[in-house]
């Protein structure tokens, strides 16, 4: 068995109105800096015990989309590293 | 004046124990998957002007540690990519 660490990256769909990255869009310019498209996402990460990579993405995808996001809602992306 | 995308990543400090980490690691499990060393960061994504890329990185410091990080409980790291 190998180990993989694991990162999936959560997100509204970029067609989705993002109140929480417009809340802090307007603080951020309340500084005195100017900025724009902000989002934000969610990150999990975590370890996870396989035989190789392919083992290890099917059961991150079941994860991803039971668990961790919406599908009406969000988007998600899988990043594996092997330990 | 060019325009760069920032990626700031929040997590709590990696010695500092992770409650929201541990209630989705529960869960994961609760699916039939064994994982283990699960934690959640946030990512806030934007985009800003700067004459170059150490203007923008000096401005992006000054949003990370004075609005969106707490240097008690958590660390962040910066992306900066030209657009």
């Amino acid at each position: 068995m190998k180990v993989f660490k694991i990162s999936v990256k959560i997100s509204l769909k970029p067609e989705l109105f993002d109140p929480e990255g417009k809340t802090i869009e307007r603080a951020i310019n309340r500084l005195g800096i100017y900025v724009n498209h902000t989002r934000v996402s969610k990150v999990v990460e975590f370890e996870i015990e396989a035989e190789d990579r392919e083992e290890a993405l099917e059961r991150v995808q079941t994860i991803a989309s039971k668990l961790l996001s919406n599908p009406v809602l969000h988007k998600y992306t899988i990043e594996i590293t092997e330990k």
